[in-house]
């Protein structure tokens, strides 16, 4: 790769490498951080392809902010409270306008998901994105996805569906108004991060993950890590207005139960437990195992 | 990617993921490490593209084996104690037959190195591997490139040019004769990792950095960060007698001055301070700045 390439990432690098916990940025061999005493580190790596996990044609400030979002939602998913993230950058002959508006996009979440870049390698090669986020936990606290029981009641953060059809309508599937559209599609490229809630969920939550790949499939994830059934009213599904706008209320459900990319969280809590603001009960745990939803969906989101 | 090769690699992972040090491996939406009181951690990041930094017929074990140590390298070049690593693998439609042997090397690479597989991410795609390292430092202390002084000595562990010579085997332009190239290849598939050297040199080295650009690139970054002059003396630098083999002087010191992939330590010790076993001595720091070999070499390595 060419110095000035190298140099521009750098000169980003470094103004993005700074955080309370970052004992050593980029520029040695490693990278080094201090966790407090008490603590463990979490870490979670995830890599989005350009025509797999995203339109080719995407801005390259939405690509980098997506990146971040989707490995920093597994931090959220957790409880884990943020460190500091390193990103292996694999890309084509790129020029500097492209590398700018990435480091934006970059800049922009390393400060919402509070995750100084503190390390990374530039490759050459098909664009490919890979984010590791390194994170801290208390030693005898962690969200895990195994400990669901029957008589907890399940929750989503936020609202479901909405990313799923912001990708239909940039696919042409669906011609949403204009301001639904923005809406939509402010969704699909700043997805939320849920990392205070995941906080917050610390020693209260039975059972938590990230909404990736859809509620049904990531529910499910959870009632086999925890030998349970998990049954979820479609009835009480989150909805945006923007996309309860779409005049199928059986597509919006297909969005929102097998949609992923929302990064919302969905947990279980004991039933006597409050919900967090923001949070909307959307089924209940149950003897058995699988998800029930009552709805013949297909299983498993298909990224783009 | 089908159901198959996630759960052949997963059932991989789950064997390769446990640990002293590990508290949660591959499963959940986060792998959880404990570090022990009074250690941080250092972590870096390191990405390997088919045609670019190996072959595209290499076999799958020597591409999943080199993947790990130039990570694991790193930690070496740190002092670090080895904690874990997590892979990113972008593989396009692959048999079972690939993914059995890269398995396997992967496998061998978690014993050599000591660091557990716990966990990572499988996607579709240009084949790209992606190794991120955990190790842990004591609080206040860390081998940085920064701090060579004049009067310090270089030195290097094991030898050097080999992984260069065994390039220009592979790629035609030398035809060694076989045992010696099968020293080479041995050399360049499953390079060295210099865990415990680094662990013995804290405290001690004022400076080091592993050799994967080339001796001259990476003292180069040892001389830029320091603010110091580094001198090699070529009569000096440690060559396998499979290279010496080869009949021209001026060859075997261009690949041992300018060819990467070694992964050896280069590191500068107080004047004073004895030389670790298995380890040369081949220069002198001096006031100034840049690296002086005498002889003109291409500065930096271009990969494959």
């Amino acid at each position: 790769m060419p110095a000035t390439e190298f140099s521009l990432i750098y000169r980003y690098f470094s103004a993005l490498g700074r955080g309370h916990d970052i004992d050593l940025s980029v520029g040695d061999d490693c990278a080094i951080v201090r966790l407090q005493a008490g603590e463990r580190l979490a870490t979670s790596v995830d890599t989005m392809v350009a025509g797999v996990h995203f339109p080719e044609d995407s801005f390259p400030e939405d690509i980098a902010y997506r990146s971040v979002v989707a490995a920093a939602s597994d931090l959220a998913a957790m409880g884990a409270r943020p460190l500091g993230m390193t990103l292996a950058l694999t890309l084509p002959e790129a020029d500097e306008l492209w590398l700018t508006t990435f480091s934006q996009g970059l800049a922009e979440a390393v400060t919402a998901c509070e995750l100084p870049l503190i390390g990374g390698d530039t490759t050459r090669g098909p664009l490919t994105i890979t984010v590791q986020v390194l994170g801290a936990l208390p030693l005898a606290q962690g969200l895990l996805r195994g400990g669901a029981r029957p008589d907890d009641q399940v929750y989503v953060s936020g609202t479901l569906g909405d990313a799923a059809a912001a990708l239909a309508f940039m696919q042409g599937q669906w011609q949403p108004p204009a301001e639904a559209a923005d809406y939509l599609l402010e969704r699909f490229n700043r997805p939320p991060v849920r990392l205070s809630l995941g906080v917050e969920l610390l020693g209260r939550a039975t059972a938590a993950i990230d909404v990736s790949d859809g509620l049904l499939a990531d529910a499910g994830h959870i009632a086999a890590a925890s030998g349970v059934k998990i049954r979820i009213d479609p009835e009480q599904l989150p909805i945006s207005s923007a996309l309860a706008i779409h005049e199928s209320i059986a597509q919006i459900r297909r969005w929102a139960l097998g949609g992923g990319d929302d990064y919302e969280l969905c947990f279980c809590l004991p039933h006597a437990e409050p919900a967090p603001p923001g949070c909307t009960r959307v089924g209940v745990v149950e003897e058995g195992e699988g998800v029930d939803c009552g709805i013949d969906i297909p299983a498993g989101y298909q990224h783009f």
